[in-house]
C-alpha cells in the first residue's frame, strides 16, 4: 500500500501542528494512529484508500506547518504539544487529547489548571446568574483557584472577569483559532485575558468556532480542572455536556440552584437531580467540593436564638415564662406538664443563661435585656 | 406502693382523652406505661412518688375528661383514637404516637392520608415561596393526593388554598387546641378548612400553640403522609425539623430549589447537599417521588433544534452548509475535516429529514423552511 505524501518539517511538534490541521479535534482512527506510532510516522502511514486518507486529504493542500507556526508567533501565542512543561495534567486522563494547543496569554498553562474550577454556564443567562458567576468566580480566586471558562458571553465571561476583578488566575479555552477571538463582542474580554490570563484552543489558527468545536472544546474545560461549577443551563445548554463530561472524567461536579421559574435554572436543577451535580450555593461550597479533604464549607447556621441550645424540656419552660408578670413554679409545671422538680431544674439552667429571672415573692418571670430595678 | 388518685369515666376512649390533658405529646413514661398496660389501667398504675406521677399531678385539678369531650361535640369535632377508622395508619410508625386526636372537618382523616403530601415551609415566605407553593398543591391534587400542612402563616396557608381552589382535599394539624385556631389572621382558612377540609390536633381544647408543642406536633405531619415538600425553609426553620423526621421514619422529602440569595431558601439547599432532600421542581417530580412505581415525572426536554438528533458528525455537516448559497462535498469534506464519502452519507441523511437540499448543478445548502424556486 502506498501513503499519502505529506510533506512537513520534521519532529513531532511541526507533526502533531500538521495533525491539528488535517483531522478535526476527537479523530479517532487519527488518535489511534498517533497513539501506536507516534504523530510524525502516523503522518507518512495514511493510506489515500482507507477512511482517515480520505478524510485527510481533502484538507491537504491548505497544510502549511510554518505558516501555522508562523501566525502564533506573529500573536505571540506558543504552540504546546504532549511533554511539554506547559501540557495540562488533566488531559491524560482524556481518551481524546488534543493533538496541540495554541496558548497566548502571560500565565503558564499547566501549572494555573493544577489548581483550577471550571465555571461555566448559559449565554442566555440572567442577572442572578451573572451576579453570582462573578461572585464565585471571585471567591474561588480568594481561595487560590484559577478559573476556567471558555469566553462565551453569559456566565463564562462573568466568571472570567470575576477572577480578573479580584486579581486572580483565569484561563480561557476557546472553540476557534487563536488568531479569532470569539464571540466579537467579547473583544475586551480577550484583550484582558492575553494580557492577564491565558488563552488556549486545540484547533489550528484561522478555524471557526463551530458548533462541534464547541462540543470538542467543552470536555477541555471539563478535564482540564479538578472541577467544574454549572451557574446556569437550559435543558439543551451545551454547559451540561460540559458537566457530563467532567463527571464522567470522575471530577467533581457542582450546579448552582436558581428559581424552578427560571428556564436558564432548568439544566442545574437537572444535574443535581441526576445526581450529575452536587448542589452548590457559594465559593466556599466549591472549593469544598474540589478541593483536598479538609477544605470544608463552614456549616451554614441561622441566627441563634434565646433558649435553642436548650433542649425542648428547658425550651417549653422558658416559652411558658411570662415577660411583664410572674409566675410560680406550680403553674409552670401545670403549663408544661412536667414535674415541679423539672421546671426548678430548668428554671436554674435557664437562669444561669440570663434566660430566666426569680423575682423574689413573685415567682418566675423571662430575662429580658433591660432589668427592672 | 399507693397509686395516685385519677378519676375519669370508664373505657380507653375517655382514658386516652385523660392522658392527652394530663400530659404533653411525647411524654416517654406515659407511652411506656400506656403501651405496656393499656390507657384505662395506666392511669391507675401512676405512682406519686415516681417523675410521671410528679408530672402528672400537678395537671390533675384541671383533668375533666366529660368537659373535654362536650367541648369537642359544640364544635362539631370528633375523638379519634387507635383502633377507630378514622386513626391514620402513618401513626403506626411512630415511636411516640398522639393519645388521641381531635378532629374537625367533613373529610375522612384516615382515607384521605392514606395518599396525601405534606407541603410545609417558612412563615416568612417570599412571593415566589407562596406562588409555588399553592401550584405545587394544586398539582398534586390534579394527581389525586390530599395536601396535609400546618396551617401557619406562610407557606402552609399557600399549600392549604392551593389544595382548596383546586377543590381538592386538604388537612391541618395544628399545634393548639381544636377550639383554638391560630394565628387568628387565618380565621378565614380554619372557616374553609372546617368546611371543606379537616383539622387535626392532638393537644386538648383550650392548648395554647406553645413552640414545643408546634416540634411535636411536625412528626405528624412528617408522618401522616407518603411525602413530605419543603418549599421554603431558613436555616433554623421548624420545617426542616419536620423533613428531618419524615426522612427518619423513611418518608420521601422533596425540597424546592431557589436563588442562593435567597435566606429562605437556605433550609431547602441544605436539605438537599445533605441528602436529606430530593431537589424537585413541580408537582410531577413531587408525585414520582412519593408515589407507588410507575409514576414518572415526565423527562423534562429543551426545545429540539435542527439536527439535534444526528450525530456530531451529521451536525458538522449541517452547520457547515451555507444557507444563501451551495458548496460542492469537496469544500464540506475540507470544512469538516471528513471524507467526502462520509459527507456524502451525512448529507443523505440530513437530505431526508429535510435539513439538507441538493441543488443540481451547484451543490448543497441548508434546507431552509422557505423553499427557493
Amino acid at each position: 500500500m502506498r501513503a499519502l505524501r505529506i510533506d512537513v518539517p520534521p519532529g513531532e511538534r511541526a507533526a502533531r501542528v500538521a495533525w491539528a490541521r488535517l483531522v478535526e479535534p476527537r479523530d479517532k482512527q487519527a488518535l489511534e494512529l498517533i497513539e501506536r506510532l507516534g504523530a510524525e510516522e502516523a503522518l507518512q502511514a495514511v493510506q489515500p484508500e482507507d477512511r482517515l486518507g480520505q478524510r485527510v486529504a481533502p484538507r491537504l493542500e491548505t497544510l502549511d506547518v510554518a505558516r501555522d507556526v508562523e501566525i502564533a508567533r506573529t500573536l505571540g501565542a506558543r504552540i504546546v504539544v504532549p511533554g511539554d512543561d506547559e501540557w495540562p495534567a488533566g488531559f491524560a486522563s482524556l481518551v481524546d487529547p488534543p493533538l496541540c494547543l495554541w496558548v497566548r496569554g502571560p500565565l503558564e498553562l499547566a501549572s494555573e489548571c493544577e489548581r483550577s474550577v471550571s465555571v461555566v454556564g448559559a449565554r442566555a443567562a440572567t442577572q442572578y446568574g451573572l451576579r453570582q458567576a462573578a461572585e464565585i468566580a471571585a471567591g474561588l480566586v480568594d481561595r487560590r483557584f484559577a478559573v476556567v471558562s471558555g469566553a462565551a458571553y453569559g456566565i463564562d465571561g462573568a466568571a472570567h472577569r470575576g477572577a480578573l476583578v479580584a486579581e486572580g488566575s483565569t484561563v480561557a479555552f476557546t472553540a476557534g483559532g487563536i488568531d479569532r477571538p470569539y464571540p466579537r463582542g467579547h473583544d475586551d474580554l480577550f484583550t484582558r485575558l492575553w494580557r492577564d490570563g491565558v488563552v488556549a484552543t486545540e484547533v489550528p489558527p484561522g478555524s471557526a468556532p463551530t458548533a462541534v468545536r464547541f462540543i470538542s472544546r467543552n470536555r477541555l474545560i471539563a478535564t482540564v480542572s479538578q472541577g467544574t461549577v454549572v451557574v446556569e443551563a437550559g435543558l439543551r445548554s451545551g454547559s451540561l455536556n460540559t458537566a457530563r463530561t467532567a463527571s464522567g472524567y470522575h471530577r467533581s461536579v457542582g450546579a448552582l440552584p436558581g428559581s424552578v421559574e427560571s428556564p436558564v435554572s432548568a439544566g442545574c436543577h437537572q444535574l443535581i437531580r441526576d445526581g450529575a451535580a452536587m448542589l452548590v450555593t457559594d465559593a466556599a461550597e466549591v472549593a469544598e467540593l474540589v478541593g483536598p479533604l479538609g477544605e470544608l464549607a463552614p456549616v451554614k447556621r441561622g441566627v441563634v436564638r434565646a433558649g435553642d441550645e436548650h433542649e425542648d424540656a428547658h425550651r417549653a419552660v422558658h416559652a411558658a415564662l411570662p415577660v411583664r408578670k410572674a409566675v410560680a413554679v406550680e403553674d409552670l409545671a401545670r403549663r408544661c406538664g412536667q414535674s415541679p422538680d423539672e421546671v426548678i431544674a430548668a428554671l436554674g439552667v435557664l437562669e444561669l443563661s440570663g434566660l430566666a429571672r426569680r423575682i423574689p415573692g413573685e415567682g418566675w418571670s423571662k430575662a429580658t435585656g433591660s432589668r427592672r430595678r
